[in-house]
């Protein structure tokens, strides 16, 4: 699978270049490209920001030029803050990352061009790009740094293909089954009857309703329905 | 429409505090909650961190304890970086951002708990909660410090409702129509016929589907369209 690259061009300081580092091995990507950073190649400070991501570092390429940075890419992505008057496709870093997932299934080298920390890409640097991404924030405080940024579409990149199930359920030993749930209810009922819990018969039926869906609606383990049947044990003792 | 809460377990650098702030803002969260920060509240670290996030740092409320935090919560989700063998859900961030979409319709409150720096949140404080939500991360190295672990959620509660569409069009002032990219085959090939660019009448159907596909699959604009009729017009006149 091919990694997407992630260029910064002309990035200022080191210490974002290692926190991009990080941001990037987090979810993956390894392919860090670096246009005409301002203080040179390698640099001391990138190293200690980047948390133990130093793989990326190290493997991370160096180019004069945007041109020379995606030369070899099939589909270059422009990051913006801001929407600029380009007639250039913009779309959110979750449909970037669903258009890239298709990329590199037909083995397409996809590159995502982040700016400098204070101004961003130029519009000459945007003009390489094929779209522009822009992240929906909040339209009275857009305060995105270029890390931040970088996580932000890494994430979805990772995301979008990650088999991780959205929700794994609290009971992997297992659920109770309904016959379970109903052992319980008529446990709880049956102790209650015979304490007077049911005032009248016309009642009854409603509270033993209210109690089933108390009981059904908790999604409890088969071994809480055995820790539940032992607490009602206990509390019907008498006390010693 | 009720915003979450994130509540800070025992934060230690204000400059983390801040940084949160900043995050949250970014998504327009302001509710935040911090539970016995260890220097102390206000930290006068916290708001050159925020740059510029001030109103949620104003606002933050302090609490003694988790359960005091989360007093007023419907729905509390436990951030943790692995998972924990406790009997609880375990969600992805964009899962728990859908739930609580729907508690906000239901104005119930949602509370995010996140860790300390170091060690994040003791089983105890995990105890408190509904539901963990942990971000699928490369599991060779997952490294997100407190405020990016903040970011994600913040982005994921933000873009559930966003109405931003995925794509839009580098063309808002219209794409061609039919017509206009028939009509600039035609004028094409018809200038192409006139200098033997067909070679025979085999390979003419192929060669104009070729040329065909070439214009309609570029989604021109009716600008475009213009515009490159201008261009075979001026390339076909004889050099000055």
């Amino acid at each position: 699978m091919i990694s997407p690259a992630i260029v910064l061009v002309q990035p200022q300081l080191g210490e974002n270049i290692g926190k991009t580092a990080r941001a990037m091995l987090n979810f993956g990507l390894t392919d860090l490209r670096l246009v005409a950073p301002r203080d040179g190649w390698p640099n001391p400070t990138a190293g200690p920001a980047a948390s133990g991501a130093d793989q990326v570092l190290d493997q991370a390429k160096v180019f004069d030029t945007v041109a020379e940075a995606i030369a070899d890419c099939h589909r270059v992505y422009a990051t913006t803050v801001r929407t600029r008057d380009m007639a250039k496709a913009v779309v959110t870093p979750r449909q970037a990352a669903s258009e890239v997932s298709i990329l590199q299934q037909n083995s397409q080298q996809a590159a995502f061009l982040f700016g400098r920390e204070a101004s961003g890409l130029s519009n000459d640097d945007v003009a390489h790009a094929h779209k522009i991404v822009t992240a929906p924030v909040n339209p009275s405080f857009g305060s995105l740094n270029l890390a931040q940024a970088v996580i932000l579409v890494a994430y979805e990149l990772f995301q979008f293909d990650d088999p991780t199930p959205a929700e794994l359920t609290a009971h992997p030993e297992g659920l109770a089954t309904s016959e379970e749930i109903e052992g319980l209810h008529q446990h709880l009922s049956a102790e209650l009857a015979a304490r007077g819990y049911f005032r009248s018969e016309d009642r009854a039926a409603n509270q033993k309703r209210t109690l089933r869906n108390l009981v059904l609606n908790a999604d409890f383990s088969s071994q809480e329905v055995q820790t539940l049947r032992g607490i009602i044990k206990s509390l019907v003792r008498e006390k010693r």
